[in-house]
């Protein structure tokens, strides 16, 4: 009996099946008019009279916190407050366990009372992963209220938090039914932040879009002075701050749609973001994601040119723009040859042994590296090294290998 | 141009895709003899050479220790171990993250070295929690040690770990691409771990599977004696323990796959664990998993005889195949109302707001109640504290309603 048990084929079981998954992103003007019903709408439809999380970042609750409490007491939704920091360095396990403890408090039920998160892609990550890991997963309502939340987080499915000193080192992929969008809340965005996003818009235009390129160096420092809010065209034309946050996020769409699980790990959106993420962390709390983001949109663009995918004016126009948006193309961490190298090495592993290093053929198109030396990347540190003082202009890279 | 932006209708991206989902249960004897191929098999196809981590329990690790490492050493795979404890209490975030931190130092690849798991079922949620955040979810690969774990566990896509008192309150569906399935381990489980797996089996055969009940009835005393390994007909007819392992697999796979992300939350398999979850955890650690469930088995068979849905004569024999098994079929805390009220309140707020109780209407099938009342519980937890002596059997319930 024994020896026929052991000598019999496996037995298997299998389960096949698939998981529909639907999100929108809704941009409407007056989020906050206790008049417009969007905040209130549920991901299945109709409204819900159950108390409500709402967790809020602390700038957000300074600025907006008693016109939101009117919104929800003239809707006559009772709702409970978390109040929490927005920065880098709160994108923590412990945060996120505080956002469990709230939604054990209130009670929240499994869908028809879904939290809501306003503020910062700090903020949306946390209470994200709250939420994905609460009963094993909640819908929850995102309103991003700075720029990079509103042309980056928004469109995203990931929630994150930091760990072991590797940036979103644990997370999911679980999109909010609902994300919405008021460019209003831009106008209280301090400038640094404005920048912070256009970092992203940056790394969006370099990969598939040089007419988004294009009004980036025409109108990207007139939107960071007016917040991306509407001058009466005396500082912009009507128009473009819509079309610069609409053509992110289409572009956005367009990329994680086919690919929101990242089975396919050469990935065009991850530009200016292999080697960033250590430098990021290293640099904590010094600099934003969305500048380190630039950083390294300049320091890819160098590698391009050295291998000649690009031209030495692409790389200054790059260059150029970036400073025009009044981000920093260099950090004496990106002259750091072991760092940079460790943080790659950290990227290969998260994908999967394989450097698919996005790399610019020209300004709105990337092929993928998968043999990046060295002795290239100590190259382009130099160069980034040079770029530290902006004043002397660094000669062209020359072409090597 | 405010006034016109203002009253503009909003703007929609939509995003819509699916993920498909496949995984496997295999059981293959001899999973720890060198020559057996199954532990290595990567997901994909094909094996890896790279640094694999090893998740043991530690009672796991005293018993078969030597056997795993020789397995390893034998196939020349590089193997970084992990012990861990495996009782309910350690199902926690610190659990988690001593997993997480393991796998940064082991530099564990996104895809291709996927960390084994070998244990019991606390184990099996705690690792498939860290591995389903990790770098937002790497593939795992899950060897379920006890009765319960390769009965229940290895078909199930969930993790889950306890928090703020309450049972599996973070989780996530992530199944691991493999789960392998050895008999042979269940030799040396503790037979009151065994009785502990019988009470989801018994679940399994009450909600769908009356052949299943009968051999249960037959032969379950005598598969916990053997602890399912082949007697060669001494004390159990040959096949018997597969038959009743695969029914309890095959069971469950039907159930789970339709509905892997329980989008409907009317759920049959949720039968035994409405109001368990937290006597479970108000009791730790004195009960064990299935051990709570069988005494909601009975508990929920009292409610059904109450409303006339089965026969008293039924519920006798669902009370006595319960204390064949050598489970208790009652405790303390299955007579405080007040308790089984406020575990039905968690559990509503789990269903949605409604109570989707599963309910039987003979042996082998169940319908849905959504209006059990107090007085119901209180009567059923009378009748449970006359089961709690179980010399004298108290009186079939009267049918009230």
């Amino acid at each position: 009996m024994n020896a026929a048990a052991q000598s019999r084929e496996p037995l298997r079981w299998t389960i096949q099946t698939q998981l529909p998954v639907a999100y929108e992103i809704v941009e409407t003007p007056g989020l906050l008019d206790p008049a417009n019903p969007e905040l209130l709408r549920l991901p299945e439809g109709g409204s819900s009279t159950q108390v409500r999380l709402v967790v809020l970042d602390h700038s957000i609750d300074e600025l907006y916190g008693e016109r939101i409490r009117t919104y929800f007491d003239a809707n006559s939704v009772p709702v409970s407050y978390l109040c929490m920091p927005g920065d880098e360095e709160s994108k923590s396990i412990g945060h996120v366990l505080d956002v469990v403890t709230k939604l054990n408090e209130v009670g929240t039920n499994r869908l028809s009372s879904p939290p809501i998160v306003i503020g910062g892609g700090v903020l949306a990550d946390v209470v994200g992963l709250a939420a994905s890991l609460y009963r094993r997963g909640i819908p929850y309502i995102r309103v991003p209220t700075t720029l990079l939340g509103q042309v980056d987080v928004s469109v995203a499915a990931k929630t994150g938090i930091n760990f072991g000193g590797y940036r979103n080192r644990l997370g999911s992929y679980s999109p909010p039914p609902r994300t919405l969008i008021d460019r209003e809340f831009l106008a209280t965005v301090p400038h640094r932040q404005i920048r912070n996003g256009m970092g992203e818009i940056l790394k969006m235009a370099l990969i598939k879009d040089l007419r988004l390129f294009e009004l980036l160096e025409e109108h990207g420092a007139d939107l960071v002075e007016a917040r991306f809010q509407d001058t009466g065209g005396a500082l912009l034309p009507s128009g473009i701050a819509d079309e610069v946050i609409g053509r992110a996020i289409a572009g956005m769409a367009e990329e994680l749609q086919p690919n929101l699980w990242e089975k396919d790990l050469q990935r065009s959106v991850d530009y200016g973001h292999s080697f960033s993420p250590l430098v990021e962390m290293r640099a904590l709390p010094e600099l934003l994601h969305g500048e380190a983001v630039a950083m390294e949109c300049v320091f890819s663009a160098v590698l391009a040119a050295q291998r000649g995918l690009i031209t030495g004016a692409d790389l200054e126009r790059i260059s150029a723009a970036t400073v025009r948006l009044g981000l920093r193309p260099s950090h004496p961490l990106f002259c750091d040859v072991d760092l940079l190298s460790e943080a790659l090495a950290d990227t290969v592993r998260h994908r999967d042994g394989r450097q698919n290093l996005p790399i610019l053929t020209r300004i709105g198109a990337v092929c993928f590296l998968n043999d990046l030396s060295v002795a290239e990347i100590a190259s382009a540190a130099g160069y980034m090294g040079r770029l530290l003082d902006p004043a002397p202009r660094p000669a062209t890279p020359a072409v090597i290998g």
